[in-house]
């Protein structure tokens, strides 16, 4: 994929590592060297145009706004806060040691204007930047990062439609991207086989390279046969077929087969840049979107018209279908497909429990760089949990197969009154010296109260409040009053301009007594953001889990009986 | 004008008074006062529905949500943080003693969705409210309130045009609201005669018995005779009449007859609730809206259309016509009228220039609920800026003739540097007990640092920048992070739905020495702001004020040179 050529030759980017500081305070440090591990060659899709992932999701504005950030967070004190807007640092401000050290906006634009073309317009302009999610926010961790939410989502229809494991099913999905490339492990994770169609060959390749695919067949065709045998067979397996999803689903259809599970993760959500549409053997999907723009988009909707008809004729046949979170049923009901919607979205599908429990992605990264930091942390947590199953046989295979990309990061799914746990206890470990250096604790912004999204995270919540964003704006407020490094609030993400606005949250542990208050209070109250969400939509799961573990809800009567033992 | 009928008896709210609480800190009393502040009869408009002013803008999204507000400010301790969601109480955490006590978010809806059918849908499901602006943030302060605002506009229009004075001049203008009822008394102030068009008796009566309104004429015909009349004599007056704007305006092209300056202040921004469209003499407006809504919102859009069509006819015979932010040009445009937006907004043709010095309504009221304490606010205001003469005047004619509504309150335009000076003083004379109770300060959403909003705050941007909401997000996560005592984030406001996204900041001088540490930080950052976004928009003036006032601005190379005295 092209993206808007860089105005400077790029450097190539590789975080510090090890228990020196050049910046202030450890804080400042971490935000340094994790802006600077978003852009890692290992990390970043497109390190060049500080392309972190998700289609055009940025961890910049520009180089000359990455090596302004650089020399800001390196002189900036312990009582000062960093603004970025939309990846350019626009102010420093005197605040006070508890406030985060960095605010980040990120490609916010007033409801009326929030669309793609008033987008490119600003982009255009130097005026802003994609943020995505964790790409903006200075979290990302690789293709890790959203292998847990992925095994999470597979192992939860492997739950409800075949009986626990998706051992002799076939899955069928598109997109082997920063996120997407995530699929193929996640299924096999869970019991099954995929096949895994994507456009662009050095995608393929990347994914063969990190052990995320197994192996490549040479037509839909011969995928089909090698499926069917591991299948067969009750292996475990990841199959790549290069192509367009708009024209390999289709032929699903004809051809007479159906998956029994299909997906897709294109980049659906950024019809310019994030889905291509097929085109002839002697055209160029580039120079067409160069040239003629509104042709290429007409196309871009037909073929996800197209893509999600097939969709849709698989379930009738049979096979289970979700959407992904990246916005192609709308899409494909924008170019005119009526019944786009007939499939769920993953969240309210397999998700919305776990958000329940304030149950969502805890990822943490060793600033030391060292692998042996993250082992250490993996064989606490087993220690810590030791009743969490999913917990326990996600950490052993994470820390056995997982490839690391960057500095040594781990993700794992922790509710209400866990992360703070595991953060405290982290933070016990670097005081102590069994680790190494800071840990850095983030989370994606797809998590239980942090994210405004209908078509994905709060899809068809049970009061009817998905499109309320009050949710995600108190949660941005709640971590910045809580002790955060840096929080972020960003519009767009995975689906893209206009249907979402979500938060992200980011604190280094860095074995001091006021980190240690401030994990307590910012990992107590950012899980608890999902609990009260879903509590004051009416779930009785989160209304109970917020009555058993002390939270205070005044209009709905429940009281913290846990306030004084805090 | 109706709203949704209550659910319980309304009961009358008058904030407590004096220097005795029953909260256990004063930042926790001072949200319970001007919350209820913001309900009494004095000061709301509609206070039985909770409806403070501008159209439907909520102080609390129920009496049920109001009563737990208070219960739950009254017990909430001084490291705690109560969550708004949309005037609702829906949570208590713990956070910490810089923390605001109460995070509120109001009206926020994912962009998509950001219009009045899903809102509605929401609001009658009883999941949102309407905060407007300092309605759902608790600094509404009455009329009063936006007086100041409406003087720096007239005053502005009356050194561009007029040669510094109004006197001579014949504004027509509508809307006597809660907002627009400051627009006759604002001309007179600068010197003008204003005939005032409002539909509703009751408005121009309470107009007349708070003085903000000099006469009622009997007819159109019969305002146009007296206003000549002063107009030729020099005198300053303010004139109402009964009626619709739809209808009179257009009237005055057929009569022939053009004013100096016209503007309106109907609440167009809300086309279900806020314009009233001509109806005939045996039609009942309530029941049509009720009966007939589609039928109701087709003729408010078309008077809407005639209004603004008589404008633009009498901007051509040589009025000077401007917005007076109530978006009346964008519905006019949604029913037609291409070349709406041919006269400018009151920002860019007045306000922007203040705006690129931080300057802005500044406002605080007092605790004690005695008048003295606002008299020796204004007092020691005119000693601390011997030299700003707006200020001198305006402070000397509001401590003379300004009506108090509710508890004492005082407004003025303050700039970068100078309000945090202000709140200081008013911190030490509440320290040494030149005051009898602490003082709350607080200022409009609508500010230099605060909104965006691209057809009235944000309208005209040098850089082209009006759509970009980064800013009023990071200055919401900037007075979080520098001591507010408590942060608000609304979005549609004066404009309506879609249109604009702002925050709104209110801090407690209770005389502590931690309260002028909270005060220095919260009141430089937060105007800072205001200079920061229009430096990085390219204003000469804000690069100025930039560089002379040691702002920190790493991508323009602006440092802070004041960094060590501070
Ligand atoms: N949990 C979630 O909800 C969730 C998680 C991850 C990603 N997503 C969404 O999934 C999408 C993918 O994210 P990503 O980071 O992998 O993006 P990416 O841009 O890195 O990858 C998208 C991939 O799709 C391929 N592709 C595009 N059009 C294609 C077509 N027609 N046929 C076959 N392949 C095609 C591209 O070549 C690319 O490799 C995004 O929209 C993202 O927002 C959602
Ligand atoms: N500085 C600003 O940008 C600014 C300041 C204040 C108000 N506003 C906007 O101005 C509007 C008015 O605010 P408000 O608080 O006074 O609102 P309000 O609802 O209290 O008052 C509006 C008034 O207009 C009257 N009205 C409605 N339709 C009319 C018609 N067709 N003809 C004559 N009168 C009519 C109503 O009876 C009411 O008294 C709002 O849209 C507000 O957002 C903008």
């Amino acid at each position: 994929m092209t993206h808007p050529a860089p105005t400077e030759p790029a450097p190539v980017i590789r975080a510090p590592r090890g228990p020196q500081k050049t910046a202030k305070g450890w804080v400042q440090e971490a935000a340094k060297r994790m802006l600077m591990n978003n852009l890692d060659p290992d990390v970043a899709e497109h390190p060049d145009t500080l392309v972190v992932y998700g289609g055009r999701g940025r961890a910049a504005r520009t180089w000359e706004a990455f090596h302004r950030i650089v020399e800001t967070l390196d002189r900036l004190e312990d009582d000062e806060t960093l603004l970025i807007q939309s990846g350019k640092p626009v102010a420093v401000l005197r605040t006070h040691e508890w406030a985060p050290r960095v605010l980040l906006a990120n490609s916010n634009l007033v409801p009326h204007w929030a669309n793609w073309e008033t987008f490119d317009k600003l982009d255009q302009a130097g005026l802003m930047m994609y943020g995505q999610m964790t790409a903006g926010s200075w979290i990302y961790i690789g293709t890790q990062g959203i292998l847990q939410g992925t095994y999470e989502t597979f192992a939860g229809a492997a739950r409800k439609h075949f009986g626990g494991s998706l051992k002799g099913t076939i899955t069928v999905t598109a997109g082997l991207g920063g996120m997407g490339g995530a699929q193929p492990l996640a299924v096999k994770l869970a019991g099954g086989v995929s096949i895994n169609i994507e456009i662009d060959p050095t995608r393929i390749q990347k994914r063969l390279d990190t052990r995320y695919l197994d192996e490549v067949a040479t037509s839909l065709e011969d995928a089909i046969t090698r499926a069917e045998k591991y299948k067969a067979e009750g292996v475990a397996r990841s199959i790549g077929v290069q192509g367009n999803a708009a024209d390999l689903v289709p032929q699903l259809v004809t051809m007479n087969w159906t998956p029994d599970l299909i997906t897709d993760q294109t980049s659906a959500h950024d019809p310019m840049w994030g889905y291509l549409p097929p085109v002839s053997a002697d055209e160029d999907a580039s120079r067409l979107r160069a040239d003629h723009a509104d042709e290429y988009r007409r196309r871009a909707y037909d073929a996800m018209a197209a893509h999600v008809r097939a969709i849709l004729e698989l379930q009738k046949r049979g096979a289970v279908a979700f959407d992904y979170g990246n916005n192609l049923r709308h899409r494909a009901q924008e170019a005119g497909v009526e019944n786009a919607f007939d499939y769920p979205g993953f969240v309210p599908a397999f998700i919305r429990d776990s958000f329940c429990e304030g149950r969502g992605p805890f990822r943490w990264v060793a600033l030391s760089g060292d692998p042996e930091d993250i082992r250490a942390t993996d064989r606490a947590l087993l220690d810590l949990f030791p009743n969490d199953e999913r917990l326990q046989s996600w950490l052993t295979y994470a820390a056995d197969q997982i490839a690391f990309q960057g500095l040594p990061a781990r993700i794992c799914w922790l509710g209400y009154r866990e992360r703070d746990q595991a953060a405290r206890l982290f933070n016990e470990m670097v005081a102590d010296g069994r680790l190494k250096a800071p840990i850095v604790i983030g989370r994606d912004h797809l998590d239980a109260g942090s994210v405004a999204s209908p078509y994905r995270e709060t899809e068809a919540m049970l009061d009817g409040s998905d499109a309320v964003s009050d949710w995600p704006l108190l949660n941005f407020g709640v971590g910045i009053a809580s002790g955060a490094s840096w929080m972020s609030f960003h519009h767009g993400g995975g689906v893209g301009l206009g249907f979402s606005q979500h938060s992200g949250l980011v604190i280094v542990a860095d074995g001091t007594e006021q980190a240690a208050q401030k994990l307590s209070r910012a990992l107590t109250n950012d899980p608890g953001m999902g609990v009260i969400r879903h509590a004051d939509a009416g779930y009785d799961h989160a209304l109970n889990v917020a009555r058993d573990r002390g939270l205070d809800l005044p209009s709905l009567g429940i009281a913290d009986h846990t306030r004084d033992g805090q």
